[in-house]
């Protein structure tokens, strides 16, 4: 038998969404669960909420930027920091909400292969041709999928997901929902992993 | 032979600010290292960098307390979220440096005592009758510690070590250096415990 699937948030563009993406199927499977990938937009998010994306913040910043670096050594995750930072993540979670209406687990590896770009190898997501070029790699067709992104009817599948993520109280990224507990940031992916083997506390 | 002391920057109002403060001089002992503990004001500090109080956030405030209690549950540390909040830390810390100017381990003892007040027993410490009492029990000059507290000097002492530590890059509670090493969070113990046993990464 399978429990309900975990809902995993996070933007492309952020530090700590990469490092949850690296281990969070891992995590959701040594308990027997699925993870739903939801890409989602924190700039409309913050708009609502009145954050400050956090490394544009004086002091907190540039600490923070030193923090996920760190963190990420210890931790033994591969990362470089982008450099074109922020940047625009659309194109891509366009693409992913498009890709999971035919193949769920496509768009997850495709979603992979993007953060992996971003995250690893420093190429530019924001622009479109990267965003097909890696659809392409894992054979997909990147005329079907450019035209997708330009519909009106994808445009609105992503707003529509990024609307429910906040109707759920999403504020940041990452953001994991397990049976409706709500954990934020790769801080928390041991208390995730806890709440998982536990049901809580 | 000892090692630097480490610093240890936080504000009495800081739930994470707590959950540090009972654990910081342990870690330190450790490792053979001693504790500055540094207490500071947020408010000011969040003039500068502009940040909101976090727990006045929409969606991430009622989610951050939420995570705070389920943190210190999960990690056995005794608190009660104060039924008055946000409330004023300057009594607490003008007393501070005041008692720390002339014995430092005695004003740890207090500012541990207030915290305790705060977050267990759910007293409020922005009146100053509550910082006399908790010192007066202590065996300080009630009479003594109140006519300081108005005291420009004591005043003065307490601005000047907010200015430092922002000057030295302090955005947020709780806020460690170790050898010029910033860690800000309780989220980041973990770390500084390691980075006291291998002096870095």
């Amino acid at each position: 038998m399978t429990a309900a699937p975990i809902d995993f948030y996070f933007d492309y563009s952020s530090p700590a969404g990469y490092v949850a993406s690296t281990r969070i199927d891992a995590i959701a499977a040594t308990y027997g669960r699925d993870v739903n990938w939801r890409p989602v937009l924190l700039g409309p998010i913050f708009k609502v909420t009145g954050a400050a994306p956090l490394l544009g913040v004086p002091l907190k910043g540039k600490y923070a930027k030193h923090d996920f670096m760190r963190t990420a050594r210890l931790n033994g995750v591969e990362m470089r920091f982008p450099s074109s930072f922020p940047f625009s993540s659309v194109a891509a979670a366009r693409a992913h909400y498009w890709l999971s209406d035919r193949d769920r687990r496509a768009a997850v590896r495709f979603t992979q292969a993007v953060l992996h770009a971003v995250w690893v190898d420093d190429r530019d997501i924001s622009a479109i041709s990267t965003v097909l070029a890696i659809a392409g790699q894992l054979g997909h067709d990147e005329a079907e999928l450019e035209a997708a992104l330009s519909s009106q009817a994808v445009k609105d599948r992503l707003k529509s997901e990024v609307d429910a993520a906040m109707e759920r109280g999403v504020f940041g990224s990452p953001y994991v929902i397990v049976d409706d507990e709500p954990f934020w940031g790769a801080d928390r992916l041991g208390q995730i992993e806890k709440w998982l083997q536990t049901g809580g506390w």
